[in-house]
């Protein structure tokens, strides 16, 4: 599938809004892919798929999720990260992308996971910075991602905890696990 | 033992520093133990050995946490983290306590735990919020001490582990666990 398919069969799942997004975060990854050598064919895939399942019914994607064995922790967390594991799931089953890596860049672009791959971190980094996101903080990330996809990393993981801790909300653990292993190995 | 043959006992182990914060911790817990329901007795007891470990060598608590099968990830953390579980195992050891409630409150006082219980809560915020204790952030925790535990305790989670993650440090999993438990639970 060339892009212009690719975005073509997304663009049917999204909202304009969204879509706009998504192209915002395809520019960014690839630009991220090539500043710190990652596949940028599999970055523009994952990005243009990264939101696939975003609007679907909270319902179908919870039967997904208990379907198809995804972790069930998920279910006991904010709906907002489910779309991530059933994008990688629908990205598969309904586009047809086979490619493993760009499934666990889709799966794990919301929630991260410990020792994420390179490509998991440009999507990840991708979504936070693209050029239409505007919450505080950003800017700090998008100066890190010019040199340092790792703290790039690290800050938008702390910035997205401590917005839901200082609100008293759960914070998912493979998000903390992940800002923990990215820590300790530095 | 009574409260003065306990206090001469801790007295031996600490310095000056710490033994004027000890007894701040007990006064605290005390009426904390009052204001909430806990067994005030209790919570002396527990306070007064709180620290008990804290100036024990290293190596000693590192080789206690491997003989005693304590939990083995403590030794990938902040050796600040060794002298709560190694200090409830040598209040029990050396001296006499046996009540197992005091030392779970001792062994937890500084990680915390999910699902604490309500004697682990006073004297985590007791050793929080004690009168010699001045960094930024503690009057907030003494207001909600006032009147709730269970906020005052979140609060204090709150930050120490925005406190941590400004300085790119890893938060032990358990207290980031001790936190998700209460703000899913309220």
């Amino acid at each position: 599938m060339n892009r212009e398919e690719a975005l073509a069969c997304v663009k049917q799942q999204l909202t304009e809004h969204r879509y706009i997004h998504t192209i915002g975060v395809m520019n960014t990854a690839i630009e991220l892919a090539e500043r710190f050598g990652a596949d940028s064919k599999k970055a523009e895939t994952a990005a243009i798929f990264h939101d696939y399942a975003k609007f679907r019914p909270k319902e179908e994607m919870k039967q997904i999720i208990i379907r198809e064995n995804m972790p069930e922790h998920l279910l006991s967390y904010n709906p907002e990260l489910w779309h991530a594991p059933v994008g990688a799931y629908l990205a598969e089953q309904e586009a047809g992308i086979t490619d493993g890596e760009v499934l666990d860049a889709i799966r794990f672009h919301t929630s991260g996971r410990p020792d994420m791959t390179l490509l998991d971190k440009v999507i990840y980094v991708a979504d936070y910075i693209e050029p239409g996101r505007k919450f505080p903080g950003v800017d700090d990330v998008r100066e890190l991602a010019e040199t340092d996809l790792n703290q790039a990393l690290i800050q938008s993981l702390k910035n997205t905890m401590i917005f839901l801790m200082k609100k008293n909300q759960p914070v998912f653990p493979d998000t903390f696990a992940t800002y923990n292993s990215l820590v300790s190995a530095n």
